[in-house]
């Protein structure tokens, strides 16, 4: 549905605890700042108090701890954000696909499209290929040979998928994402680069988001696996052979070098990167900027990050930097 | 125009000062290095001394204090570097695109495109989008529902402008740059990761310029914001709900992190990142790879660097690193 | 040639020396850990002993000194990983293309296309663009005007080349790659961006591999040049101007600012940057993550990564680094 909705409604639906006048009809998630008088907001900290305090929003979702924060009809819940995002998918439903290939769809007649499923104007799908019920293949996108894409999965526009590779259920991925392609195998030959023919496949199971432009890697001889759950943000990229454990999730150019095995619930900040062949285990979480040099045996939260400075300051620092071993040996001299 | 023209005529139009023979015609911008007897070349500074003593360029173009350092003809500016880029563009005319939509493009009923606009084969342009006057959609774009492109804007081949989105007038965006895709807003709700819908748009100004494969994602609920003026390099990323202040500029693998506020005028290197929800004021300028961690509220330099040094070297000085705060608490002891 | 084949007849075509039964028939190359009993396994190395005990594959490659670890039968040579590298392109033939031009694609009259060569669905070949024999221009892909492809260069869908570039012989590129977008050119006018006009190109040797969302921008005047067997991983950024010698590598992520030039037999780890304008010797090393920010004239390996702890032991270490030339200028005191 879509449309206003009242606050005693949404509770019904989702749960959580109406606080002040439950008839209040809300038609539109926003921010604090920017809601306008129809709209419910998400309170998600102190930092945001005076914008709590200022608000126009007809209704306001927090937590426990922030109930007595504004006067405002709330609902209150033990996980704000996550109602949250629920609200907005009750008032924002993701669109249902029409049925059907689009004319200007190319579609090998070898290819099995499921009755429900949507391909748009000028995808490829390739010989052997399937999409499954009610996926939906957006415009120009390529589905290599005998590949396949499960349920009540989205790809945006422009997506490539590589032949043999593996989709599961409600799967997301955004426009430019390459699924499958060559990893990078050279063996060195008399100072010549030799290629590596890549034959694995990759494999994503249910539930995995891929960003804008991510690139995943086919595996040299055995897959690429992607376990269920798993967020990918834009412009990540991962290694041939890799295994990225269930409900793992990275941010935007997180770069996982090929061979390496990430356990479940890590997860990656921006720009972190995890060298090859390492074993990261489940509950690990990663600075942004973070190279990972070595595995990482225990849960927790590793950082690796240069401070920065003023230039002066940072050039003065630099230059010290670079003679602690010295400087060491000179003290216990 | 195109083809060979004067020195005075070049003055004529562009302002600046000749210096020797004004009639000598040029037809070419080169390199001093690779520059022939009809080109006109741009000399940088003092690195190049040697190779503008050998150049077999027609005509320089230098500043003031580089006056004397060549007999050759020479034009004079006081910003040499945009003159030479008025002379390029002077002899190298851009395209201008023939009216029209491809028979092989795909452009819904419902899309307006502006009688001067131009749409290349295989593009797709969905109902409700707008191209504006002398706007060039290259081949296999794809503009989504509701999207617009403002006018003599150039989209290179391959660019995915995702529904709602806007982009102004005078945009150049290359090929494999994604607009709009969703922000990577995700609640943790019992250990899985439930997608934040992500309803806001991406906002483009003016005479932006966006890099080949760079990515640009749309707001949660607010809209992701590019002012006037600025200009991104390759695979930048730029997270959700974002505002990049006018006339900034990010070099290739610059990486912004969601809701964070980037001043005007600001510069980012190659590879700089900043996290997420931090603000940079106007005139800040992050070096080439520093990781920017908190906000910045005066202008000036920052950078953040780890020098690097032959491997033996650099593993020595690392192994201190990691003991600097234990070594601080002996001395101190 | 695919299909079962005897150590015996791939030691007659490939060299090396069969330790065991020479006619032991294998069908496929696969890992140690997962190979079944008419695979052939490679062994990399020490850290593999517990799974070349119990592999279940039919035949191993090895070296020399790894030659009495196995009873199974082998093939010993010099350079397992190149030897290996062989067998599985034995095994799995590439594809060779059927000729023709697809009826989806859409191809000018005044392009050359061989007649030995393959264009899909939905590819675009531009004006005075040739193709040449047995290149295949995948499905969606876009080669600009003048643009030309060599011999037997296959390039995944959806790769664009710009106007005016070549590549050599042999050319493997992989899907969302982009080379020939406009450098990052830009001078800065009374607080204003001017573009500087991008009419170099890009010139790509014979032998030379491009990954997924790699970026290769055109030459501002002069050419951006590309030397014979260089290696380029996924989402690697190549700026204008640069020069990348024969036989360099570069893993995913990796980014090469503008008129950098980079020897030959060169090497860069993942998301290594190199800095504007700096030049590399031959037989430079840049380990994964590493920023240079100087020339380099001397062969060997070089590094620069800061090393990574748990969260507090960084944050306490990251403290005392920003003071480390306050300590300095104390102890001298």
């Amino acid at each position: 549905m879509a449309g206003p909705i009242s606050l005693g409604e949404i509770a019904s639906r989702l749960g959580g605890r109406v606080v002040g006048d439950a008839g209040v009809l809300v038609g539109q998630v926003a921010s604090l700042e920017h809601a306008g008088t129809s709209d419910i907001a998400f309170f998600s900290g102190a930092r945001y108090k005076a914008q709590l305090a200022a608000t126009h929003a007809a209704a306001v979702i927090l937590g426990p701890q922030a109930e007595a924060l504004t006067p405002l009809p709330r609902i209150v819940s033990d996980n704000p954000y996550a109602y949250f995002a629920r609200v907005a998918r009750l008032l924002n439903p993701a669109p249902v696909p029409q049925a059907g290939v689009h004319a200007a769809a190319h579609v090998d007649a070898r290819a099995r499209i499921a009755d429900s499923a949507r391909v748009d104007a000028r995808a490829v799908v390739e010989a052997g290929a399937e999409i499954d019920e009610r996926a939906w293949i957006g415009a120009g996108c390529y589905i290599g040979a005998a590949a396949s894409v499960g349920a009540d999965s989205r790809l945006h526009p422009g997506v490539v998928v590589y032949e043999g590779c593996h989709l599961g259920k409600r799967a997301i991925v955004h426009s430019g994402a390459v699924i499958g392609a060559d990893g990078f195998g050279m063996a060195l030959e008399a100072g010549r680069w030799l290629k590596v023919p890549q034959i694995g496949r990759v494999l994503i199971g249910d539930d995995v988001e891929i960003g804008a432009n991510t690139t995943i890697d086919r595996g040299t001889v055995d897959d690429t696996v992607i376990e269920d759950g798993v967020k990918l943000d834009n412009q990540v990229q991962i290694g041939h052979n890799c295994r990225i454990g269930a409900h793992t999730a990275m941010a935007g150019c997180a770069g996982v070098a090929g061979s390496a095995q990430i356990g479940k619930r890590c997860t990656l900040g921006g720009a972190a990167v995890v060298l090859g062949h390492l074993s990261l285990c489940d509950d690990v979480h990663v600075s942004a900027a973070t190279v990972i040099t070595r595995s990482i045996r225990e849960p927790g939260t590793y950082t690796g990050v240069y401070p920065f400075a003023d230039n002066a300051s940072w050039a003065r620092n630099a230059a010290q930097l670079r003679h602690l071993a010295k400087e060491r040996k000179k003290r216990n001299a």
